[in-house]
């Protein structure tokens, strides 16, 4: 039996993925390379919705969003990161770490992020340039109404938008262009049904403006090098070859698949995994369901429960990983991730295996109708 | 017919590591990959012939350059970089990005570095701190004698030394402890059998007290929290999972060879390189042969030959790649890759393609006895 990997990343991989990692090596300074890179650059453009660039570096989705923070900003800068969890919380520690002068405006874990109160901080401070923002949180399973914050942001305000999309793009509906994404990263190990070692970064016009100005040193994860180098066919710095092959298998699948039909299907696999743990008796850690990912549920851990125990049952009796709390929600919540090749049945079947393994550790949910 | 992939990395891929790599994901939290992780750890402590740390990053080898750079040296501070080619210049420019303030000591092209002239340099200025050396510089063809030099910089001065070791570690000798190697960078694709994407560095004693203090900023390339996490049996970003697998299986082919059988093989092939190509009548690159590499071997150009001309022909009527020269070696040299899976025939294949190329672009070289 194979394990139903339930996680937020990485996900499970489709048979012609798995078959494109064992493609043999390249040169990755020829002309297969060239035509493969050239390839994928279209087909992500078309994925983000953006007639602007994408780049691919060679790094975990982390190593994206350092790229965005590295590249955007200058020491001394003031910038504004609207934070809602773990992911939020790394990228204003990224810019304290280079140097920026990032103010965090936090949410309660488990809230969106509040245009107003995003619109408040911006009348404050006129200082800020730019604002980072995370699309969906992976860590509460929280989506941001990010069309409506950038409404604010570029909309009322001119600010430079970063986005970490890391498990939203290709999975949900983040149309670059029509909500003036500056730079938005994504990673392979998302929705996208490839490994992880891949980040894909969009920029802008102002993007690629704002880049040219700031300051902040970057070598390996310099998006300029990385665009002049595609455009010669190559990249910077070799390249994850295995993992481009891969990715280039799951683009494919995701155009047969039609990306209007990926985003509908993580929305209905999404809505169907929330009635079916609410039909269970777990409460939803989003605090407002409008805003719950359509790519990670997370739940409360219901009282009396140690979720260590629970995940032991999960793993050993049931070949079924889900994936625990981080951070301050460590053994508060617990997360199932239906991103990427996902249909209802693993879904029902991680359903199952939750109640069985509570059960087995002697709990049993006062199931209650959705 | 497969293509005879002769370039410095990536290199030709063994069945059972394309076999790993197409093995399905797991939770780069759970068990499964904390005993792959300590596994792989071990595997390249004995292969670095360390005591000390080796962690593991989800890059290329320039990343973990990057890496070496930023966690050992400030801004401000005087460091030597030792060049003898485009990934010395690399490190220098690294240095140089991060606001150090590198002093670069370049050798011609071709020449490996005299260890003299590197105590002159250390002799001439008492502020430089530390020092970096590249073990073999793929873009010429040169192996450094880095064990004289770690006796002048090490033995004579107690430098801090940081070695690009990116295609030479795992291939040629490189007795990490041995040669007080304070940081060692080597990246998968070389001689490791394995795709690109994971840049391995090994850390000393007291290249952790030098990281202890160094004040350059780096968050994605934080080699101390990689260690951390490696204790835990995690990385601190989600890690390149297919490429963890190749690796664990090319290093199960090298330690089945046995890591010294495997460095002989190196130096045999090496050989038989060397000698091929100079009964073909080609010039060696590398001044002076005591010098040349056991992982790439480069020859000049024959006047009069336009080496594009001959690696299409080499490509499209003999599935042959050979790499050509890298910046100012363009159209100068090319380069036989030589490392990682290879044997005898390979080369000789590869010296027939290069000979019938050679007539195909109207050039006959006048050979001659080695």
């Amino acid at each position: 039996m194979s394990v139903n990997l339930r996680i937020p990343g990485p996900t499970p991989l489709p048979d012609p993925v798995l078959k494109a990692l064992s493609g043999q090596m390249i040169n990755h300074r020829g002309p297969e390379f060239a035509t493969l890179i050239a390839k994928l650059t279209e087909d992500l453009k078309k994925a983000f919705a953006t007639t602007g660039d994408v780049v691919i570096l060679t790094a975990s989705g982390t190593g994206g969003l350092e790229a965005a923070v590295t590249n955007t900003i200058s020491p001394g800068e003031r910038c504004l990161v609207v934070s809602i969890g773990v992911f939020g919380d790394r990228v204003f520690d990224i810019a304290k770490t280079y140097g920026a002068d990032p103010v965090k405006l936090s949410f309660l874990l488990g809230q969106a992020a509040d245009p107003d109160k995003v619109r408040q901080a911006l009348n404050a401070d006129a200082k800020i340039t730019t604002v980072f923002v995370t699309h969906n949180e992976t860590s509460t399973g929280v989506t941001n109404d990010l069309g409506a914050l950038a409404k604010v942001i570029k909309g009322e305000f001119g600010k430079t938008l970063v986005v970490d999309g890391i498990s939203s793009i290709g999975s949900v509906p983040c149309p670059v262009d029509a909500w003036g994404l500056d730079v938005a990263v994504s990673g392979s190990q998302k929705g996208w049904m490839t490994p992880p070692g891949l980040a894909m970064v969009s920029v802008s016009k102002h993007g690629w403006d704002v880049i040219a100005k700031a300051k902040t040193p970057r070598f390996y994860f310099d998006l300029v090098k990385a665009k002049q180098s595609a455009e010669k066919g190559q990249t910077p710095w070799t390249p994850a070859v295995s993992v481009y092959y891969a990715l280039d298998a799951g683009l494919k699948m995701m155009f047969a698949e039609g990306l209007e039909a990926t985003h509908q299907r993580h929305a209905r696999i999404g809505a169907h995994t929330r009635a079916m743990v609410k039909r269970m008796g777990f409460k939803l850690f989003a605090a407002d369901e409008r805003y719950a990912s359509n790519t990670v549920t997370a739940c409360h851990v219901p009282e009396g429960v140690t979720w260590k125990q629970v995940s032991e049952r999960l793993r050993n009796d049931h070949q079924t990983v889900l994936a625990g709390g981080q951070g301050p929600l460590m053994g508060k919540i617990f997360r199932i991730g239906h991103l990427g090749w996902v249909n209802e049945k693993e879904i029902d079947q991680a359903g199952v295996a939750l109640e069985k393994s509570l059960a087995a550790v002697g709990h049993s949910l006062g199931a209650r109708s959705s």
